[in-house]
């Protein structure tokens, strides 16, 4: 009922019991052909494995069974797989493999694909945070530091912050893709002993079969790749969070310089009818955390004993795929809201004044530092604000003091203030877009 | 008292109070320079300030006692600044900057300080390991999953994953390196509202003067770098407890095949003299689990509200600082380790036999698979070794199941079966060399 | 395939979608009797509803299908009910209550059946403890500090400080379980403003015909229940790892002191067919970890904003099921492994002996200590331990310096050296007995 | 510079190096008399080393440089000791112990003194707290759920809701404060075979002279004493960084409903001098980051291995203090963050009318339910509101409908819409005071 909050169509596809099962298959073809290639098996025996290694020939039922009765990962599966397979073809299915080349094969290629489709989506982020910001280049709005307008900025300004946030993200995404897209070959104990001087040639067609880089030497307890992995999109799920935790303070009605989009039928509360929630903002936000939690197993499961140990690498079995499909649901779910994203400006500029001169305090500081010097300029307007409070009428008590008259004052809380906002957002314009060219669109 | 336990020389340098200001002071000397250069502010001021910004001539109490006073973080530092400089360059200090600007410029700092001295060390750790695996290239010894014997490995395999991991480690200091090395000047709110049109050329040549890159926009909220950093931090720090794990397991003395150096002088137990602790390769793992826990509050930080929030931002001040002196004991603790470690062959060796024919049971699996096919010979010899138990003497149970004579089997067992171990190691070692000789040695 | 790896059947029953959604009908339910009660909605329809509230009348598609399009937590089920029920009383389900009502007051169903399953078992676990303290009390084997045998324990010791631990998780679950099994019913935003002056009655009644406890105020963002509930899961967890753990080591075959027991018909390796490995011992630990993640998450959800704040509530969506998933499989995976865990009294005593004399090191220095001070003995004793080295003779040595004779040193050693282990046995097994009895057996 | 942010002076008081020592040498007094009233050490030895165990007279230095030179974490205080005993005292002191037992006791201590501190400290804030729900009884404001107004709450309300969350937090001290006032004595390997037969009663003296209960049995990897005093702690600091999120929301200008106290002399910003920054609320949050993430060390260090384990056992070295320190500093801030809270009931007001009628939603609709259904006056209203949008004016629409006269709909609207508010303070309240009256007020 509620899959549709955790993960996408694709990264389901990917995880469900059916798609992971696909794809061990398609593991065990890679491998049985790679073996065929060096005369380890029959050639006939590796094509047989190909035509029948399809997860809706299997008889799941007692895959599972056999799985439960053994205790062991894959005995189950391989059983169910020598049932369909002819006679002759059945002693060369996973030959010479382990449970964890298997699984860590997969791995491989579910953080090349996981990859693949974050970054694709990711872009998808950035080309609508590109337009947006371009859009609000000049729209000004007040900055809010520690919960509290301050100084005008603009939502240009902010958004392309978002931008660049997200570009590193896609940068981090190319940078640790060799890392991760490996294959694992490695037999009992890592060094292939059962396949005698043959393993590394085995091991260098197998990966190739599947589109994996070859390892080099195996990883079975060096976890580096996958706790790696989770930390880049945990990152990314709380960049996504950051964004999120923006739309909804600024949708607040108080504020409602922003709104989330509102899926059509959508429903946002039974008892307060009137209510229009920012269901999809703060869901980014519940997405990061529970991202968080599964980085944090995977980062915990780098420290293993030994050639082989179940207690980390177990832990990834569900952290990993988990961190994948909320990662996948993040992207997605800040996509939608972003491309229909209600931005009003107007509200933005009434926010700015409406809370009169005090906001333009950075710049009546500036103007008065040039006239009595900074630090004693800042004391000055503490003092007066302090005394006056939320009232405070800066002009007047300024001039009060003979410090300046209320036109200079006028004249200095008039002037643009927004400072280089404008020169930001075109410099993380034009950088996204030039490294947007000079990259491929997918991965695929 | 424990200091030592907790940081190294160096980093502890950076980081206690004093190092803490006159880094700060090194940042508004920079500062005092570019708006100089600008002429924002006189030269002779900037001149007076870059002549007395030194932390020894600071009356560290009274700064103390305005930062809790005013309850502002910089105010103190500033007003102990302004109270040794000459009357004409007081006002020109801190020129329109904010904390932030101030301690985010340090983090930049202390990234490349901290990444630098990381790099070194972890190349130091490279070199021993290296060393190691070529030296125990073929030095056999029971490779273990989930605790238990299994087919054999080379200890200088072992060492080999070890190294691999450390050098993908120093590739992702190199990667981030420009990301992390950058400096902040937003002023209040991000924008540089304070200077007008100069902001941008102010803030290049700020960040000249540190050394540091200009980051393009303002990252106020932006907290993807120290995050990633600490993330990268944690994950040596994970890799070094792995090596810390396999030590200390294999010097238990019913394996007794390494053991840690003990440092002369060194008392491992009052209450039972005749102990020799695994001291520092417990202590790696002590150090990753702080490690780790600071890694997950950067993580946590990164999600932030508008153009300042104090909240995760405050808890980098106190993670980042700690993450950075765990991660450096770590590394030069895991060197001192390494490099003073007792290795035993003999004992290796003695285990390998120990437990009989048994563990050579992948040996007789592959060479039994060629006779009755894969799956079938595994079954036979499960059901041997379970009926027999742990004494079972497998050349007798298949000679009395006539599937193989003594001598095949004394065969089968005697052949090499450390796989293609050596070779991975030679790889492995290969592509460090190669890579160290393609690197700088230094950042500095 | 592996579900049974990730939690038991009785936990499985609570949380999968059919038995969820049977659990938030009969909520459902509990709410129309007691608002037919009060007479808010007429007692026919409140036995229609209770009539109809079983999810195998359900059409789950479409439920599914609303919830999907309305985008409403339970919208879906409430039209999915309305479809079954008869038109008279489709108006009169779900009436003035909001979807926090239902999965709150869920949450202290589940946090009541799931405590008392988990009560349940963790009394089984405890009953094998003592027991197995009990038959061991005097089984003397190595103690191991720091991975290195030293002076001897009991295997008694040991369990005993188990069932200790155990104990004072079965005090925090009968000391947190009235603060959990609490209701929720408070409308819009907790104040029960749809009911005007009937609210707190109705929640009163509402509450026990569940046999939940009233909360006297709304605890919508108050989330300490559910993360102390955790933590206390959490905890449960690692304990039943640090079993594991030492079930795990001592397993190993050069230490061979305990054995878990093999599931009959189950494999440990295909690529090693002689191992046993430690399947479940290891699995303990994976489940603490995933176990801590989710515990993290909710102490986490307890920092909430105003009168609702979904993102820390829907994280509890996941983490929560998930604990209690992974805590049940914990206990009863320990049970299981206690209840058949083989024991080695000789390879216990082997190992005592096996390092020679040095184990009685703390022996030998209490009586030095008499003879010489106790620091004087002990720089002696390091003196001698060191220049000798592992294959020490401490007799020899001793006498050498005219220390001791070596009669006297053999008497020293051979005097029992476990203290008071037997008598510390005898006060955990004592106390866990006593508090059975004077507890009920089960909750239910 | 900044150590008043991250702990209170009594709690510095007890943990930096002084405080610590001292403490450690009062444990070591205790021991000395424990074992002088059983004839285990002369009187005179226990009566020396009681006159000199005081950290003023220790060579500090010297301390700290045996504790580097041997590796071992007590024998620098030791000798430190020794040094200033007269000759026949020194074989006397830290007779038969180890470090754990010094540093576990310790534990057992700062747990009791610590525990201590945050309950008479928490029942400060309870008391501010009853007050304020009393005062604010009837205080109407918005309510808020997922971060916009819906309908009204009290102000009293609110805070009846902090104070039941603070109260239980006050019973869970007083529940677990038996498990974690307690000592440790087990010598080597926690059997106390050093004492022989006297080691049980010898214990018993020892947690005597220190007020500390004795344990039973030795708990030297059994952690979950820790761990559970740290889960207590973090929820604490939860639940303030909860009323620190709701102060820091509500005191946004554009909301304007509470205010947090300035301390006198404090500057929120130099370059805003206008701004008031929220930093006592915002930094309750920052503390609740860091003590989750010394939680969960604590929590991960209950996994520990066989006697003694170096590894989580270290970890609890820093992460104990430093939680214990943030507590102690946020349960202190959020005391004088509330006792001086400024209260707008006015802004409250406006803002439950500033969105219209439209915030009475939950009030209509329930009117309407009468007449339509409730399901059916829901959609009803989910139409109306739809369609007219942000400036709905539901009476006209609703009489346009024919569905109610705008005179009916006044009434619904103005009828007292908090429901039952005012009854859950008096139960929280009448609640709280009675415990207050049943409880002594310290524990010292």
């Amino acid at each position: 009922m509620y899959a549709h909050l955790w993960g996408t169509f694709e990264t389901r596809a990917l995880f469900e019991e059916t798609g992971r099962l696909q794809s061990w298959l398609d593991i065990l073809v890679a491998l049985a052909r790679a073996q065929a290639d060096l005369g380890i098996i029959p050639r006939h025996a590796a094509d047989a494995i190909a035509g029948q290694a399809r997860v809706e020939l299997l008889d799941l039922d007692h895959v599972a069974e056999e799985t439960r009765r053994t205790s062991h990962s894959t005995l189950g599966l391989i059983r169910g797989l020598q049932q369909i397979l002819p006679e002759q073809a059945r002693e060369h299915v996973y030959f010479g493999a382990t449970v964890q080349d298997l699984t860590d094969t997969w791995f491989g290629i579910v953080m090349r694909e996981v990859g693949s489709l974050l970054r694709e989506d990711l872009r998808s982020v950035e080309a609508v945070l590109l337009q947006l910001a371009s859009r609000h280049r000049d729209t000004v709005m007040a900055g809010r530091t520690h919960g509290q307008p301050g100084a005008p900025v603009t939502f240009g300004f902010k958004v392309a912050g978002w931008a660049d946030e997200i570009r590193r993200h896609i940068e981090r995404l190319h940078e640790g893709r060799d890392r991760w897209a490996v294959g694992q070959l490695g037999g009992a104990v890592g060094v292939l002993g059962f396949f005698e001087g043959d393993g590394l040639e085995l091991r260098r067609l197998f990966c190739r079969h599947l589109r994996l880089a070859d390892p080099g030497i195996s990883w079975l307890t060096s976890r580096d790749r996958p706790a790696e992995f989770a930390g880049v999109l945990a990152m990314i799920c709380g960049t996504l969070a950051r964004v999120g935790a923006d739309v909804y303070e600024l949708q607040r009605p108080e504020i409602g310089e922003l709104r989330e989009p509102a899926p059509p039928g959508g429903v946002s509360s039974i008892t307060m009818p009137h209510k229009r929630n920012p269901e999809n903002s703060e869901h980014l936000d519940t997405l990061a955390r529970l991202a968080r939690g599964n980085a944090g197993i995977l980062l915990e499961g780098m420290v293993q004993q030994h050639e082989r140990d179940g207690r980390g690498w177990k832990a990834e079995w569900v952290a990993l795929p988990e961190i994948c499909l909320l990662t996948a649901r993040a992207v997605r779910t800040a996509h939608d809201l972003l491309a229909g994203l209600e931005v009003d400006p107007d509200a933005m500029a009434a926010n700015v004044t409406r809370h009169g001169d005090r906001m333009a305090s950075e710049r009546v500081l500036a103007a008065l530092s040039e006239r009595l010097g900074k630090h004693r300029a800042q004391a000055v307007l503490q003092d007066v604000l302090r005394e006056q409070g939320a009232g405070a009428d800066l002009a007047a008590a300024l001039q009060d003091r003979g410090l300046a008259t209320q036109e200079e004052i006028r004249t200095w809380v008039r002037r643009s203030a927004v400072g280089t906002a404008g020169r930001m957002v075109d410099d993380v314009v034009h950088r996204g877009h030039r490294a947007r060219e000079q990259e491929p669109q997918t991965w695929r």
